[in-house]
């Protein structure tokens, strides 16, 4: 594919709420690809903790810190506090590609499921929000689990990147391809980001019944 | 899995809409692996002519013929004709496995998208409105041209299979796994059916962008 050519290597990544699993394990394997990583967090502490963790390629701050100075920004935030922290970054968001990794989800005594949400997925809410930067929807499928067990050297999967901006979602299926075993697919426009995060619903039911890590990969491509 | 273990071999399988290119697909692949396959259409004689297009182990007849006779019916017909056609089954239908695998989808320019529909998902109109018959969601995503491809021996992807009623989710993945190459796996409770339909879209994209006939593989199960 085109995007094996594209040399994303010196790109630093800056994580916001990279101090929860999801973002943690991202950070960590982008560390490990070679990227500085920024992790932001609310609290710059926890943040410098949560990137002590990971080792020397990588730094803490407060998000607005992170999202001003890295060249990519991926958004590993709780959905709760979604809209309000992304329009808290909107300056310094701008003209950056952000990379949505939100699943909004419920959970109930009968699992996850899907929440509603008025812009029809969070992705596109981010887009909404930041109409300056150029979102895209990648990364929900990625088990926090396997992305911090350094026992795990590849992840196997693939991961859907999503959007409407042709150059960025390139970019981030490059990226993608920096984590061992992953590979980025274009998955669709960002209209149709509502159903590649609230798959996020299912891989929680079938990593219920079948005890696993479960992710998923493209066939035919 | 408990599913490799459950024979399934002796069920007839009826496919309302089994004159589309998705309906036939099936029907040629579940008579390749010995069922007794019915296809079902609103004209007998279309469902007729489909039948012999596919070989001695199918025969054709009206829907309602179709739905009262067959072990298991599949509902494959378009999303435009799904309540009314379901309601007007409901008699035939009553106490069956009725498998959805219809995808509400639009489309334009830009490509497709998912429809909103009022109860969730088309699997969950089909429970609403057959509240006497045990409804399973499965066979979105696989492709109707592989299906129908002669020189396709293999359909190497996973079928996401879900809803409420174990017995009944179990039964559609091991047949599901009569398919060579697929396999049937648990995806959830119906109430998350609706991104697995829509996720039919994404592939569309998919498909455009690599031109490839793509599906899914669930890793680590």
């Amino acid at each position: 594919m085109s995007t094996d050519s594209l040399d994303v290597s010196g790109i630093s990544i800056g994580i916001l709420g990279g101090t929860g699993d999801q973002g943690k394990g991202l950070a960590r394997r982008f560390a490990l690809a070679g990227h500085t990583v920024l992790i932001g967090s609310r609290n710059a502490g926890r943040a410098r903790e949560a990137a002590e963790s990971i080792g020397p390629s990588a730094r803490g701050a407060e998000n607005a810190a992170v999202a001003a100075e890295a060249d990519v920004v991926i958004v590993a935030i709780p959905w709760e506090g979604h809209r309000s922290t992304l329009e808290s970054l909107r300056a310094e968001l701008a003209g950056k590609i952000v990379v949505d990794c939100v699943n909004p989800l419920g959970f109930d005594k009968q699992g996850a499921y899907a929440l509603a949400v008025e812009e029809g997925s969070a992705a596109q809410q981010a887009a909404a929000v930041l109409p300056d930067s150029r979102v895209v929807a990648a990364f929900h499928h990625v088990s926090a689990v396997l992305l911090l067990d350094p026992e795990v050297a590849e992840i196997a999967l693939d991961v859907l990147v999503l959007g409407d901006d042709r150059e960025a979602t390139e970019t981030v299926q490059a990226l993608a391809g920096r984590i061992p075993g992953a590979r980025g697919i274009y998955g669709g426009r960002l209209r149709n980001a509502h159903q590649v995060e609230a798959l996020t619903a299912n891989l929680i039911s079938i990593n219920r019944r079948y005890k696993a890590h479960a992710g998923f990969r493209v066939t035919d491509v």
